[in-house]
């Protein structure tokens, strides 16, 4: 088959791989109909995620047919439509009986495209297919489906629900790329007060009204004086990081009112600084996270019932033949435009 | 009458100052019979806190006898013992009603010994007397109640319940001064499976173990290697610094498990290095806060029923007009071997 394969920094190719098969009773092989690129993957092409061999299949987000599944499998049958989630997860060890999924300590974890080989490839093997794969509903696409593989349930857990988003909040947003947009989406669910988003790029801002927020500000504007005067005074009750570089998550930090939260979304390559000299006093919590993908059933059954929106965020469409081609769209985000890319199988 | 006057950085003198008087209708007078020395006043006499003005009276943790109430007072009446709180609350506006008293709007929050005169005086006005003060039980010794002004309640809110301390948690405390330990009493209410206190000095390492700590290690040592021993390689499920440097902090976020806590207890001048680049995906929680107090009244039944021990918190006992002598014992530990000092008036 033909996979995205990575070759060290600044290297990918589109080749030839063998087909994958089932290598233990718990797994199941997925023919891949619809497949995205992540943000994390360009870490990887940068070098930034060292543990990333050479010769690995990128890709930990897609939708597909079950091809073939292990002995043990039960839940799961050739045939059948589903998401193939960023998050393997073992079902035994602690952190998954305890919904930390994210940080298995059996096997799963962040592992396709990663560790194990993924799914920006004609077919993936995947581990533990009873655990790490979800069922799709008939009524939601493929592609609309394709964004609960990470972005979604990524913005959920990791921003709204670590952050605690709460009615008649007040949530800063920073970053509206596809999580800080996932983002928007499911903080609506909890009906704050108002979203604010910080962006520099125009055309994100827009995006970011039209997916629910109340106001966009650029980071040249005056953003802490922009929070102050929209809450009274009081500062932000929740600050969702979502880019992943230093001064962002500090803007958070100072933008957090106290007693309020902190939620880095961002993957991050270098420290930041912690103003504990103005923070100790201020009774701010502070949380970083893996997403675990325990909220992925219930978002897909949200998405179903149209009670949460994925529309816009995928900008650009290709055949799965096309993927450097998608890579390139994706990577320049600033002369595509693009924010979520999915690319469709011959099949589909 | 006498009180320990703040004169700007590293002054303070011992002289007449006018005597306190009811100025609002909520206010009490309250003679002091047991005043300690915080941290936080080295800190003010070093300049680190400048919005103390010259000419005020230091102190926030007192136990006294009241003699004067404003004509809105009810709960409170003359001849009464009561703990002098290091927070008042105006109990009225919305951090008050959270539970937020530290984060008080109406005029409470830290104010004593801060913004108005404190309690290390012959006597001292408390504003909003009804939730600033609380009863003493008759079996509790006002130097014991002296304990719960400050340091058991800072302790127990911002290191072990801010941290969330489990049934079986491993809780690492870095800083074995009276906050380190207060943290070891209070957070054994939680039944850790063990606490292990990290410290410079052998005499407060000892002092630990005597106060319920399992393990006391010297930051000489393999502090990580240490606890990723004692924790199967896990890591700790809570980390509290109670210490205030931002090396304390640093090793608390390098000490806590994927999942766990960091509670910071410590008063921090300085900003910390935070690094996201290795926390990002480790679901770790940073807390930080002020104490509030709300739980002041139940580590007060605690104390009297026997089930927290404030034994051995208090090394050093001194008259009231023995304030200079008792901030150059506090003030140097290392010569001393102080932990709380505390200054009892003629009358007791």
């Amino acid at each position: 088959m033909k996979a995205l394969v990575y070759g060290g920094p600044e290297s990918r190719s589109w080749r030839d791989v063998p087909d994958p098969a089932v290598k233990d009773p718990e797994d199941a092989i997925v023919r891949v109909d619809a497949v995205t690129i992540c943000g994390t993957d360009l870490h990887i092409l940068r070098g930034d995620v060292p543990e990333v061999e050479h010769g690995r299949v990128l890709g930990h987000e897609a939708v597909g047919t079950v091809l073939d599944v292990g002995s043990n499998v039960r839940t799961v049958e050739p045939g059948q439509r589903v998401l193939v989630s960023c998050i393997s997860s073992c079902g035994r060890c602690a952190p998954c009986r305890e919904g930390r999924q994210g940080q298995c300590l059996g096997g799963g974890g962040w592992v396709l495209g990663h560790l194990i080989d993924g799914t920006q490839a004609e077919m993936v093997r995947v581990p533990f297919a009873d655990h790490s794969l979800h069922a799709v509903p008939e009524n939601v696409s493929s592609e609309d489906a394709a964004m609960l593989a990470d972005i979604l349930p990524t913005a959920y857990e990791v921003g709204v629900l670590a952050g605690a988003v709460s009615p008649g909040d007040t949530v800063v947003i920073v970053g509206a790329g596809p999580i800080g947009l996932a983002a928007i989406t499911t903080a609506r669910l909890y009906s704050p007060s108002r979203i604010v988003v910080v962006d520099p790029a125009a055309s994100r801002r827009e995006q970011a009204l039209a997916a629910g927020a109340d106001r966009a500000l650029s980071p040249e504007e005056d953003v802490p004086a922009a929070v102050e005067a929209l809450t009274g005074g009081r500062g932000a009750d929740v600050a969702i990081e979502a880019v992943g570089i230093p001064s962002t998550f500090e803007l958070c930090t100072e933008l957090v009112r106290p007693g309020g939260h902190v939620a880095n979304v961002g993957v991050h390559g270098a420290p930041a600084t912690l103003h504990l000299e103005r923070l100790w006093i201020r009774d701010v919590t502070i949380t970083t996270g893996l997403v675990d993908t325990r909220t992925t059933p219930l978002l897909m059954r949200l998405l179903s019932e149209g009670k949460i929106s994925v529309e816009g965020l995928c900008t650009h469409r290709f055949g799965l033949h096309e993927m450097q081609d998608a890579y390139d769209a994706f990577s320049r985000p600033d002369e595509s435009g693009s924010l979520k890319v999915v690319l469709f199988g011959d099949a589909t």
